[in-house]
């Protein structure tokens, strides 16, 4: 049956990778107008700007303030975060949280994960009981030894199903359209054959049962989608992501999706050190293989049920992700630059980037704290070696040493 | 029971690699005397030479002429091809093929290929019938439609079962002792439990079926190893070649060790043409996942009963090794200067490397001949493109649409 409804898209967050996930869509649903409302609608948390110098619009705005909603819906560029790229006029920007996604049965989350937790709050009670989501959120949420995916926590809170989005896409290499390829996770629950998206009213979200025993148990009564709707598969995501330079996968294994996108950064930063060293090409290889060898392992330990280890060894969320992340971005530049220089990554962070804390620092602490609490630090020595060496209780000469499982 | 004869080790070939193997097996043969004699014998094709100027054995030697053999054993380090390395003084340098391998039960083949043929010729019938042994040739032999591993055609031409070695092992890197792993793939016969190393010598060698269709059904004769050896298998490898710094991984999968050596030089002139472009880190960890799963359709197509498609997404030899051929190397570096300059590779090969071959190149060239005769191409869209670009008949823009599966 030829779906009589079209589907209304919203992102959720304009910062770069959100906004480069605007164009992408905009651009699909305007090819697609048998399945999709033409206009995408993006919620922008709303900052009063000044348009750059060197920016194209500065003759149109002079350095007057302006609000950044008002300027990427004149000139279709977000000046402040994407500047450069030449946005979809389809791509509708709004500051008000609540019209974004009151109509939309997709949300697309692409916001920090420091601001999930409020911007669900706002959105709570407000969206249609039967949207679906996908979460591109880096990282993952680790409290009490309780390990939760960003897609989880928005299933939780918001009672909708939402899947999960991650690759090698460095978001201004992706919005200049360089060939690259990303994963979507999405396993809804277990299709009833007389709904639109196989996620039955009656239905549970089952967490994997070694979690399960560790927290509560997560039940969710998901709404199923009006059969009107066409079938929110991995035909329609495809349909919806894919560009002639980006390409899509879509697999069931959403743990894994979210995983790699956290689990890298300490990997990048172990690349990092022994690049420092200047140990060769050789020995980041190793490092890149043995971190995946740790990934695959965290995955069947706390997501038995839901993991599939060719994520991480065949997908772009993982080896690609990884690869791409232990050549270039700032967790490797700036491991490498502290172990040439003789000084902490910390010592880094506090001179080169005004205090910032890099993702695989925080990362491989929580991860550290996570896997001391569940007595498994010697499974994971590589995981273990970079908090050590961060926290300055090892050193990476140490490595050769603490890798060799002889 | 307790071995009561010693293995003896020969190396064949004293190249940079040669040379760093006989590094690592002779510190090992010392360090374990009740399973190996004392004494490696390292073949080495005899060249006069001239200790080189910067070296610190010149006031001793001046400017005459001298035995390449001779420098190695008296200085203990081959100057010409691993100068700066100190070698054990237990590896013993020979220029007699015969009286390296004669008394040998374990057999590391370590040379050009282009050699290989010659030297197996001189070999044949002088070296002891039950010995075993291990290639580090890198590469495999196409030729009329029909591919033949290095470790098979050893084992066809002496009678000798024959495993593979093959890492993210830049030479210089390993014998300078800098972090890095390796895999062995080694695979006997099934097991008679009366024999030393479980090679009955009724047994026959099978060959994949769909390649016996195309090819002679290569069966051969082994000969068991006396049981008075201590018996060859996975832990006897690492215990031969496993340094603190250095790695092992013993896999079953021999030709999936020795198919990722070969094929990831294809994919590594891919990565330099992207990088050429300047399309960044998402580019190139996509050139490396697409390349991984055409290494592993292509080992699945030709090699179905031996090939573990882990060997190629989990192992040094595999993904490690292709991820350094991606970013270090002469087959990345040229490709990536080719199109800076705007030229072809082969005009890069001509100019600034002597007309000397790039091994991305012929190997390219090697496997697209094979996939047309085998009428495939289109199911190998990178490895393609690789060589339609080499030859001029293809754009690096062209690569998304090839590559793009829609």
């Amino acid at each position: 049956m030829p779906a009589q409804k079209k589907h209304q898209v919203a992102i959720i967050g304009s910062g770069n990778w959100g906004s480069t996930m605007g164009k992408i869509v905009a651009e699909n649903t305007a090819s697609n107008p048998d399945l999709f409302h033409h206009d995408v609608r993006m919620w922008v948390f709303e900052e009063d700007i000044q348009v750059p110098d060197d920016s194209q619009h500065r003759s149109k705005y002079g350095d007057k303030e302006q609000k950044l909603t008002s300027v990427i819906n004149n000139v279709h560029e977000n000046v402040k975060y994407l500047p450069g790229i030449k946005l979809p006029e389809n791509l509708i920007a709004t500051p008000d949280i609540v019209s974004a996604v009151q109509d939309a049965t997709i949300l697309i989350f692409n916001l920090p994960h420091q601001f999930i937790g409020k911007t669900l709050d706002q959105i709570k009670g407000k969206h249609l009981p039967y949207t679906r989501g996908i979460s591109c959120i880096k990282g993952v949420d680790v409290s009490d030894g309780i390990i939760t995916l960003y897609s989880e926590l928005i299933m939780e809170k918001l009672g909708i199903y939402c899947g999960a989005l991650s690759g090698a896409n460095i978001a201004p290499e992706v919005a200049a359209e360089h060939l690259c390829e990303t994963t979507i996770g999405y396993d809804p629950p277990p299709m009833d054959l007389t709904s639109g998206d196989g996620c039955p009213k009656d239905n549970l979200i089952k967490v994997d049962e070694q979690r399960q025993a560790k927290t509560k148990p997560s039940s969710i009564q998901l709404e199923r989608m009006p059969q009107e709707y066409a079938h929110v598969d991995a035909e329609l995501w495809e349909t919806l992501f894919a560009r002639p330079y980006f390409f899509v996968h879509v697999v069931k294994d959403v743990a894994g999706v979210a995983l790699s996108g956290a689990l890298k950064n300490i990997i990048a930063l172990a690349a990092g050190f022994v690049a420092g060293k200047q140990w060769g090409e050789n020995t980041k290889a190793a490092i890149i293989r043995l971190g995946i060898q740790e990934m695959v392992l965290f995955g069947r330990t706390w997501f038995p049920r839901s993991v599939n280890e060719r994520t991480f060894t065949e997908e772009s969320a993982g080896i690609a992700d990884l690869v791409a992340s232990c050549y270039g971005g700032r967790n490797v530049r700036s491991a490498t630059h502290a172990v040439e220089k003789g000084v902490s990554v910390g010592e880094i962070e506090e001179t080169e980037m005004n205090g910032q804390k890099l993702q695989g620092v925080s990362t491989a602490q929580t991860v550290y704290a996570f896997l001391e609490k569940h007595e498994k630090t010697e499974d994971f020595p590589l995981f273990c070696a970079v908090n050590r060496i961060v926290e300055g209780r090892a050193k990476v000469d140490d490595m050769p040493a603490i890798l060799n499982k002889k």
